[in-house]
């Protein structure tokens, strides 16, 4: 039996375990859900064994455990790195499932579930190629570590901290990621580029307490209306970011891959029926792809101050609160943004208010040389798996921990996403469409075979 | 023995039978205090048939009863309602509070309990005014009809159906109201002026649901943002509203009045004190006595949208929020102001959001002529009760009944407070002056004898 025939034979086995993994709750943000955390981690470390990987190890941090195998047995070939999580985001609200969330559900050719699509499912995806490939071959062609943490949905801290005392266990010639989505449905994707991201948070204090606006108003300058005035001056009529210096570093885009972005099939009409707004506006100069996937942004992520309750409350609050975050790319610094931003801020604020400017993270920006060898591979692999031609996509998104291992060991990051943008990834009814999933393990299992090649 | 020695003679009983009053906790917007509101409503009853007043009716409403009573035992001599409320607002947070809200105890001079300031120590020193004229002379000198509600501080909504209701029952010369406040310690004050109020709401809605910031970021028109944008627009950078057509009908203050208001004993150096902001502005052009007191305003009293927990979410929120108000002079007319505020908002708003506008309440401006005889009886009686001459001012909050009440009756309305700004109504360790309680009883017994003249 061949590699191909093994994976189909096994259709409904695989789909049986994933549902079973699926089934546990492992809620990395939620003390309660603790036990289904480690049960997670035991299981994952159970089926790297059954896909025939001898060193397992589950690694205790000070929060969740992460689940580290490595399968050397291919001297002279290439050594992938694969990361994914078994950490998921809370089911909650609950009564907006259709199924409940950790009793998966297949309906029209989908399969629902918390983790289906982020990241449990795709997780999967590479535990059946990698079985498959020792059932049939006997061994794996190429070397293979495997890193699983369990605080994805909660910051990564423990992921990183082992990275960082594990760097020589750790190298790899490549990094193999799939934790993204393709552009759109029957196009397999290969992601080769993200956004860096800074998230500030600013408190502005006017008066010291809370006044009543008829007793005061008039004479005492309102933080919630200096906080609008301030946020009305950071983009110009053209949508762009007004804080000075902020486009100094942006890295031109070559006029070969704009044409290539530009030209993916991509539909500007399917996007905005997704996002449902009565109308749109983006930086001008640039189409709606570049806007999302190589432009930096300044954009809002939340606001308040004063009474929020039913009804009226006539107060003029003491303070106003944003929270907000620039998008970054390359090569953007992302400390150099966070320092220009302060400084716009407080030069525009009036001294009737005092400001609290707080950076919450910092993170760069990541793009791939996608003419390297290992992504022809991939494009290949892809293409065998699914019988269409996968294309380069970027995405406006930040994943902290690739740019972080791109830094780290300064090797190529393929980034192979199965998930497919409206699959409610964080949302109520997550789900994957089995047609990915399946094509995700013959793709997979094509991908760690030629990469014999490399 | 006469009426001052009668009054002087009573001070420990009068404060004791007072913070009997205060420790029933007749919170109005609390189910769990109805018991409470029941029995604050027949202490209010049973003590005026202790002052004198044979006709007494305890009201029962759609929420919370009324206390009526009357004395129209001086035919030919002038008629004249007192309004007042026995309600409270809600304690909370009791935590800040020096000793317990609803067990009234005296420190430095102070008595300190909910509801000493806001109504009942002012309604208090109206029942015992008008006992110790009944008990000194045998009767009243005038016609009094007392109206004191139970629904004050959640919206007066009875209060206004029983008026409409019972328009020649309440009939009177002149209306008199005791909840307000003093000008400054040591200055008795006659409140001649309030600002109306229109309160708003809007809802801006973008995309259809909240959008991850990275994917979505750079394409997508973000509600917060246009919301900080629509605000940014109100004010000019003299602080004047933008709103065309929203000075047009104001009404110009004469030169004496402005004269007399600028020269009040009313330190700008304390309010700034009490506020406490780093800095002060307002409408170029006026005072802050005429800023407060005199001019319109635009003021944010709440906003809010996207992300307010702890850390970072990446979102472009669906929605914003604000909820505003504008405060009023004469002769703006709340129901056009409303609609020039909506049409502006509308034409400020891009096509980019869909804007749901509601106006929560309307309320206008009310002045008095302070001229008429009446404020001058009145003055005259709070120099007795005090010993200083009293001060006429105007405020900057609301006090819709006094408007509609004089809109229905054509009346003359006299606002005496007994109040300080800084007793903490509606916040912990709310107080008032023991000096302006007894001289209070003082001066209103003055007044409800002196009013014979009228």
């Amino acid at each position: 039996m061949n590699l191909s025939e093994f994976i189909e034979g096994n259709r409904d086995a695989h789909l049986a375990e994933l549902c079973e993994f699926l089934r546990i709750p492992s809620v990395s943000a939620k003390s309660e859900h603790k036990p289904d955390i480690e049960r997670a981690a035991r299981w994952v470390a159970d089926h790297l064994r059954a896909a025939g990987f001898q060193k397992i190890e589950i690694v205790q941090t000070n929060l969740h455990p992460l689940v580290y195998a490595e399968s050397l047995d291919a001297p002279g070939k290439p050594t992938v790195l694969f990361y994914g999580h078994y950490d998921v985001q809370p089911a909650e609200p609950l009564d907006l499932w259709t199924s409940p969330a950790f009793e998966p559900s297949v309906r029209n050719g989908n399969l629902f579930g918390r983790g289906t699509a982020d990241d449990k499912g795709q997780v999967h995806i590479h535990l059946k190629a990698l079985e498959s490939i020792q059932k049939v071959h006997g061994k794996l062609p190429i070397n293979v570590k495997v890193l699983i943490e369990g605080e994805e949905e909660v910051g990564s801290v423990s992921l990183w901290d082992y990275v960082q005392k594990n760097k020589e266990k750790l190298k790899a010639d490549a990094l193999v990621v799939s934790d993204t989505s393709m552009l759109a449905k029957g196009v397999p994707s290969i992601t080769y580029g993200l956004r860096g991201l800074n998230y500030y948070q600013i408190e502005l204090t006017g008066p010291a307490r809370d006044l009543h606006s008829g007793v005061y108003g008039g004479a005492v300058p309102n933080p919630l209306t200096i906080l609008t005035e301030l946020f009305a001056k950071l983009h110009d009529k053209n949508f762009k970011v007004t804080v000075p210096g902020f486009y100094d570093k942006v890295a031109k885009i070559s006029a070969p891959e704009r044409k290539a972005l530009n030209s993916l099939p991509w539909k500007k009409k399917a996007f905005e029926e997704a996002v449902g707004a009565p109308g749109y506006a983006g930086e001008k100069g640039f189409t709606t792809v570049e806007q999302l996937w190589t432009r930096p942004t300044f954009e809002l992520n939340g606001v308040w101050g004063g009474y929020q309750g039913e009804g009226a409350k006539t107060v003029i609050p003491a303070k106003a609160y944003a929270k907000f975050s620039t998008r970054l790319v390359p090569n953007q610094d992302p400390h150099r943004i966070a320092g220009l931003v302060e400084k716009h801020i407080r030069k525009l604020l009036p001294k009737t208010v005092r400001c609290k400017f707080q950076v919450l993270s910092t993170g760069k920006a990541w793009v791939a040389p996608y003419h390297a060898p290992i992504f022809k591979i991939a494009q290949g692999a892809l293409e065998k798996g699914f019988g269409k031609k996968a294309v380069f996509i970027r995405e406006g998104g930040s994943i902290p921990f690739v740019t972080q291992m791109h830094d780290t060991f300064k090797v190529p990051c393929v980034l192979i996403g199965f998930g497919l943008p409206d699959e409610n990834a964080h949302a109520p009814d997550e789900h994957i469409a089995l047609e990915n999933y399946f094509g995700g393990i013959r793709a997979i299992a094509h991908l760690y075979t030629d990469l014999a090649a490399l």
